[in-house]
């Protein structure tokens, strides 16, 4: 044995046992964010599992049918499978054959994300990976016969620059176990202890996932979740304790109160600064998070909507997850591919706007719409959104004076933009568009702002 | 509240308070066997679960595929299913769209048995019944998409001379909280406790066995099955506790040594007197307890060879289990259900020398082939498995004077058959069998045996 | 070129160009019906189809789903499949992983047959072969991937007492063409010229099947089917003209009246001798040709009365067929295989009084059921179906003198019965059953009978 | 009756008699090209059948896989199919649940198509009509259970300014009918007599289809397919036979040569005016004309390339039949609609340039690309495929004067470009883009000019 290795392995015992959080809320809600988060901005969320096999109307597919009885769900059903099909034997379809988690990876990076969650397990209780608390109901088992969290963890790990987290869903509509907790008003716990515990446990260690991204926690208080003592293991003791980042689904009264960052509400674009890091978890599909056949062309954001969620959402403070859903077979599908690759190629030359910025004094423009602001390292960016007429932007919110200089990003090394005092603000003059490659929207970099 | 009530429950809670049995062999072991069982000698063993559904080899497939590797079902696999099949994907093709429990009590109850033994849980570890344990690999999530031990019990129920009983075996093959305990030689018991003991209380609880017959024992020792402690918990407290029986598979050392009947092996059939109730569960398909579509007829047991397992397993004071294994339709096939019936039509006529009857001094004769002894009430029984040459039954055993008489069964009301004394026993003088619709083989029935 | 083979070649369009056969029902008819047919006595029919993979009710399937309507398969449908599945859609399912052509010829062989009848095409259209006329819709297509005929042909020829023939469908119920010409009332005849003549030629041509058992012809005139001049081929220049046998259905008016053995009807046991061969092509399943997974265990002809079919219907001069539908997967199901073994096991001793027998002068008793006659070589045979009281059986047929002896078939070389005369018969003494292997029901052989 | 109506019906008649086109290619060949077709340069092509199921490689997945043994989709069934999976067995999983006709009619108009070409039966002999000569191989009969061809054709008709036309395949690559005359060298033709004129005819009398789009042809020459007697037949009787048009597909010696519009190859393009008018039938994904689940992102062809497609084919006298393969679930995927979308937002406000136009004196400029000219009711146009330096775009074909006038089109209305005369030709000065919702690439417009 190696002394530095015993050293080494007193010190990580050392660190363990210091033990800096507290099961309680105060405690968990003091402890700062990994750094990374905030100048990562823009992540890929993915919604993937059995419910990419009737892939439609929702990834909430099971839960509508059975539970909510939504007709369009049962009609689908009744003219599409025989009576009795039930959305368990989804599962034997789940059949992933073109899945290359390298070809995602390149995707994802070309769409310039900086981290990846994927669903490792949503509300129908079906497992990503070989979990020892799902037995027969697990894509080892059942479907693609694979471990789909490993397989996609290894892949974005060969890109320096993105991080690899899971999202967890902490109830399961249908887990017979997690139904007698809740019919007795969570007097009993046997879900929670026997499941969810030991599968996020399983997670960590397996996966060290760099977010935890937790979810379906609203029909219960977080102390039958055992929210907080989780939390402090993660945070004290887990092999990620250092860098993980969770968010704020841990109990019914958490949301927008507790935890990592907070999330709030599905597509979460608050257009106002928060005072705490925030996420806008959203779709590219406007109506689901998982990979629906029928969607209509006229469902899915346009490249301009996608940019503006981004300068948007990171005027204010937030981060960005843009949600694509892979089809059974494993595909991104070559629309969301074009989406995610537009919006790389706009990253690629205006990322300096994004990527490690903060939130400036001001957020927006209120008269001249599409026009975010962000800061970074000395300078104010603004987004042009809509194209201002007569190409004469009017900004009231810089102060400007004679030292400043107004840059178009991409648009020619050290090309200047004319501009010139206007009230309290400035008028930019913007340049013909065919004179340069800078892809729409742009992006405009002020030096020397004062305010 | 009614006071009746009040004192029922107080009974309940003093019956309960004073724990006959306690947790050790010892104790467990003195408990007498609940009457009914001695008394019934014949029942019905039902494999049925997702093995119907490849119906191949044997019931053990998933286990001869995998993990013990055999040619022939690896070819089986290669020649019929797609690459990476699983055993799980089978689940959706147990269909049961025949299943008529009424129509399965019905063939028992004419097959003259006397309890009902289905398999509630194979190795497969899938739940014939909507188990808590077993989210989305029990027949209610995933196949048939009923309880089928709640409707096949309440079908044999309704003839009040059978009573219901199930299977269930301990182990699970690829359960991977199983593989992890045995992994860690079974210094943790994550699988007992969390998935093994709630599921038996909740099959005790809720269906009310009369037998439990416990497998899958043999690769840990009690004391990780907790077996003591859950029977005392069965004998003392659970809803069958004066009613319930068990057999010897409780841990790698209790077969043929602990519990309640012995089953020792499959397919037990001693051929002597033996000091311990046991049972010889056996098969009308020589070589499978589940249904395999590709038995030969050579394999399934002629109507001979099952009356002579009968009268040779009661004749030393066993009991019979008949195992069918039912179809992934559901159906009994008619092959089985013949020989159902057959045994049940020679039951009717010879069940007064099986039910109810005793070992006698002597099991069988030692010269004479075929010839099996039972007594009841006084009488001594002989079965006539090998017709005698010249119709002459030469036999040592009983010792016969003046005042006997031998009859056959359904030969006809009071005709007694003619017989004198030959050295230490008899000669009897087998009449003309055109003469009488008494099925072969026939039992002779002695009275006034001084032996 | 040898001159042995020209000559040869010359015979041939010799005998071709002699064109015995008119396109006549006069010359047809006039045809001897080839010797070895009336000598067999019994073969065996299969139905298999498509029709195997639903199993349900009958090889009508089809049409009593789709055009009878009837709520029997539309429920049966209804609950097990998806709206929208075809009956085309269980050509997938036909999978036939089980067939095992030398299994079932050996089993036919041992029922004791000595021809076998396989459905080429039955009424809905699917070729069990590679047929040019059927693309998509055979065996070799779809399904089984495999020449069913030529497999099973080359099983059967393997054994030289067994005949290979041929069943097919004239008509197509839901084929497009046929419906067309039906709805002109047969001034068309695209079906025939495209279709089925055509695809006879290549039967006859590929196969040489000696046996062409015609069905499906009863909505259209043997003109329409171009019957004659088809039978003037097969006679006149087929391969197999010299050996083939046919039957009665070619057109609507032809049956029981036309072409070689007469069907008459389906089960057809008319109980008196007819003066024009004919054939008993029956079902051991009483309600289906084909296999029915549903079929009740009281659906199925008890060996008895398997028995007394052969024996009445040899009796009146007909051949019998017995029809077994093996399943989806290639099996004949263990209880027909024990139907045709037991069947086997006793035309093995009691065949000397069936094949190559005649109708006696006359066929059965009167007063004393069960008993039928049949001649050979001399000898008169009697069937014992019913044991009579007493063991003494009166037969008011034979007339007989002092130089009559009377055997038991297979009860012993040489042993005769007693008997004696009583009125214008005879009374038998039936021996002790118990004495002889010879299988119930006997068989009497009377010697030296005068009438 | 009306008289007027029987007027019609007698010049029918008459129209019939006269028989204007005799079955040879001199005459065939004579025949105007009905003016619709030149006039609606832009038609949408749709490649659906049974190889939407596999949905891999390409629509030659049989052949590929069956016949020329590739070792890609050898491997793609192996990996995800049993063994004896045949292509025919994809059929029932040809679901088209989501088809919706009138959903694709709307995307075809938007996408600025005057005709839609539909395969009515690939070379997989598969019809998507209920076609009396492919029973059992239609999508009547499996997978759909509908018209499609008459769903569609209804739902396109719809739109006044749209055609309907058929592709059809001659030649069916695994037709046992079809292996045997090409075996035969062609001396029997039983495939084409039985098979191909038949069911052309049903085609063209069920569906009136204003193109028919023949392939298949190349193996066999135009006598054995009988194509100059069916195309006399078609323009002399038919009931389209005034507004039909063909292609140049009817033998293995027609292409280029013969018929009605010529295609010459597959994607064909010349880049230089034709004699003989022409079609560009191509695919938008770069290598299947079926749908293919695995196609790369970087096989779509952009925006950009597609436009270029029509331009370049409109300047060379060409129609561009733009090809699309839906899914098996009738969906037009949305990558392939948004193609279709934004060409048809191109041609909304450019195809003044295109509908209706014919070639210039000269099609492009040499030196500067992307330039490609049309001319229509005394205006020229030309294509600013490619963005010119500092915006001054040279053009040298025109010879302008002082009267000439540039715009862009919808640029603005009458919103006049700046040019000025260089050397023989012209410099043109691109405004600026932003000012402008016309949808790049532009298309200038020149009036006046004299060459």
């Amino acid at each position: 044995m190696n002394i530095l290795l015993v050293l080494g392995s007193l010190l990580t015992t050392l660190t363990v046992s210091t033990a800096k959080y507290e099961p309680n809320w105060g405690s968990i809600d003091a402890r700062p964010l990994p750094g990374w988060y905030d100048q990562a901005k823009v992540g890929i969320f993915v919604h993937w599992g059995v419910f990419a096999v009737p892939s439609f109307g929702s990834e909430w597919f099971w839960k509508n049918w059975i539970d909510s009885n939504q007709t369009k769900y049962k009609n689908f059903m009744e003219a599409n499978y025989r009576p009795g099909f039930a959305y368990q034997d989804f599962g034997r379809d789940f059949t992933a054959e073109f899945f290359n988690p390298d070809e995602w990876a390149e995707i994802f990076s070309a769409a310039g994300a900086k981290y990846v969650v994927l669903t490792s397990k949503h509300h129908d209780g079906f497992a990503l990976w070989p979990s020892k608390y799902a037995f027969g109901w697990n894509a080892k088992d059942v479907g693609p016969h694979r471990d789909l969290i490993g397989d996609l963890a290894s892949a974005v790990r060969q890109y320096p620059e993105m991080k690899f987290g899971l999202y967890h869903s902490l109830y399961e509509w249908f887990n017979p176990l997690w139904l007698e907790d809740k019919k007795n008003d969570f007097q009993t716990n046997n879900f929670v202890h026997g499941k969810i515990i030991p599968e996020m446990h399983e997670l960590i260690e397996n996966y060290a996932p760099e977010v935890l991204w937790s979810d379906g926690e609203w029909e219960a208080p977080d102390w039958y979740w055992n929210s907080t003592a989780f939390l402090s293991w993660l945070y004290n003791e887990s092999p990620v304790r250092d860098t993980v980042v969770t968010n704020d689904r841990w109990g019914h009264e958490t949301l927008c109160t507790h935890g990592g960052f907070y999330t709030c509400q599905d597509r979460y674009n608050p257009g106002v600064l928060q005072p705490h890091k925030w996420e806008n978890a959203m779709t590219i599909d406007k109506h689901s998070w998982g990979f629906r056949r029928e969607a209509k062309f006229t469902d899915i954001l346009t490249y301009e909507e996608l940019i503006e969620q981004i300068v948007s959402t990171v005027s204010c403070g937030g981060n960005i997850l843009v949600n694509v859903g892979p089809s059974k077979e494993g595909k991104i599908m070559p629309i969301y591919e074009e989406r995610l690759r537009q919006m790389g190629k706009w990253l690629k030359v205006n990322g300096e706007a994004i990527y490690g910025s903060k939130p400036w004094t001001y957020q927006n423009e209120t008269l001249q719409t599409g026009v975010w602001y962000t800061r970074r390292e000395g300078y104010v960016y603004a987004s042009v959104l809509h194209w201002p007429q007569n190409n004469l932007l009017t900004l009231h919110r810089p102060e400007v004076g004679q030292n400043n200089e107004v840059f178009i990003l991409g648009y020619g090394g050290s090309a200047k933009v004319k501009w010139h005092t206007a009230g309290k603000g400035l008028d930019v003059m913007l340049p013909d568009v065919s004179q340069s490659s800078a892809p729409l929207p742009w992006m405009l970099k002020f030096t020397n702002i004062t305010n």
